[in-house]
């Protein structure tokens, strides 16, 4: 078996050191596709990508996920994670805010083990846990998950975790949020980190069997939470606390995210997202918690 | 007077180092436009915004203005310059290409001093010329020369300088190209390092008297060469040699930019140009030279 359970579980990372500054922040927002349905001039546009703006400027909160980002290509060093790259799907993200908000701008330092190795069948899903720390005070600012689903590497007789939860309830949605991306989205996106050609060769992308590169999950799973944001805390991205989302389907850049939020007290919400242009739902089981 | 032209004239600057990778080539592209006509997947939006890119991955050739434009800023703390910055115009910028092509990445220095200080009876046009060259090889990389008119500081009865030239030959344009810009443009372009919050914040605009904040002279200028190597090179931006722009108003963003060319010969091309939207020539008395 390619993934040694025993070698790999409880695996740590070597601490990582790492930063950003505001041009790095606004970079994801316009990467996100912030400013593609509003004009530049209004203020839920402006607070992501003009570091001056006077009410405040903000980082959209998921980007905590991009410090952490290249952590993920650490896991393919560990001794007895022995997968084939291209069997590799990122299945879950999750991100907790343990500040008030994410700094705009940032020196931090990144602690990351493997914090499970969970047996589902078809495959095996490998969950990274990174929490990353000011650099200066040492006080924590976010923890990410993330969890990969490797094609082909279940069976093995492990645990099969926990259940996938956060279900939508039967009835409609309490809000909807529609975030259009551009059909060049993937390209602009890919400049905060995720380099994969899978995004952006049309040869690489017909090797993989895809009609054309397709939009980063992580883009979605930004633009889930900046519906949340916009719907939820009345933009105000300092209530966003935390998001657990499930990749179900690619999105095509150029498409419309329809994300669905069903209230289930003033700051749990439960979420998925589907698409505008074609019958594919592709955030599911998936949750925002914010503040009251 | 504010300007003591015998103190500035011919002042050098502190030589300056620096330096980009392909990301911030393929920022520069996008925050042209590149990718706002053509579909992601198209070659001529690949070459410059995918490093990967197997027939070759290409700085849009005006990048060579990016790492120096910070030098303007030095102009300021010039003993002898003493111009309120609200009263500066980018007026003329030039480009000449030193090498075989702007490399995608380079350490480089700069050598910079004021090479003219012009009365132009309304105001002051100060031309700042800058050299960069590759930092270990020492061989020329690109020219850069930055017109600067500062409004109100004419009539000190200095030379005039040379005529504008380039005058467009009086019959239709041998190739005209439409480069459409996005409403959020401006907001994206200046990620390359024109922070000028008039570009971005609708207060600082109102301030400047106008009703929403301009695209940057320099984005416009990356289009218009651009749009040449487009109609000219077939695309070859290893074919782009020089280029002498003359801004003469402001495009918003949003608006689509007409790059109007006469072939005077195989390498001389005269170029001006004007808004699809509205009656107005942004760009005149300009020329770009070629390779044949």
């Amino acid at each position: 078996m390619p993934i040694d359970v025993d070698a790999v579980a409880g695996k740590e990372f070597e601490p990582a050191e790492g930063g950003w500054v505001e041009k790095d922040v606004i970079l994801y927002a316009l990467g996100l596709g912030v400013g593609v349905d509003a004009p530049a001039t209004d203020p839920a546009v402006l607070q992501y990508t003009y570091e001056g703006f006077k009410p405040g400027f903000h980082a959209v909160p998921t980007f905590g996920v991009i410090p952490v980002f290249s952590t993920l290509y650490g896991t393919f060093s560990i001794p007895g994670f022995d997968v084939d790259p291209m069997m590799i799907l990122h299945g879950e993200q999750s991100l907790d805010v343990l500040c008030d908000e994410i700094p705009t701008k940032a020196n931090v330092v990144t602690r990351a083990k493997i914090s499970g190795v969970y047996d589902k069948g078809k495959g095996a899903l490998i969950v990274v846990e990174a929490t990353t720390a000011d650099k200066e005070t040492g006080k924590d600012l976010f923890r990410n998950e993330f969890g990969i689903f490797a094609r082909g590497e279940g069976g093995f007789g492990g645990e099969s975790g926990p259940p996938a939860g956060n279900v939508a309830p039967d009835r409609a949605p309490d809000a909807s949020v529609e975030t259009p991306t551009r059909l060049d989205q993937a390209v602009l996106y890919r400049l905060s980190g995720d380099w994969n050609p899978l995004h952006v060769d049309p040869e690489w992308t017909q090797f993989g069997g895809l009609d054309r590169p397709i939009l980063h999950g992580l883009c979605t799973f930004g633009n889930v939470g900046r519906a949340v944001v916009a719907a939820m805390c009345d933009n105000d991205p300092t209530r966003f606390r935390s998001i657990k989302a499930r990749f179900s389907a690619s999105v095509m850049p150029g498409e419309t995210i329809i994300t669905d939020m069903w209230k289930e007290s003033d700051t749990d919400i439960i979420v998925s997202a589907r698409l505008k242009e074609r019958d594919a739902v592709v955030v599911k089981n998936s949750r925002v918690t914010i503040s009251a």
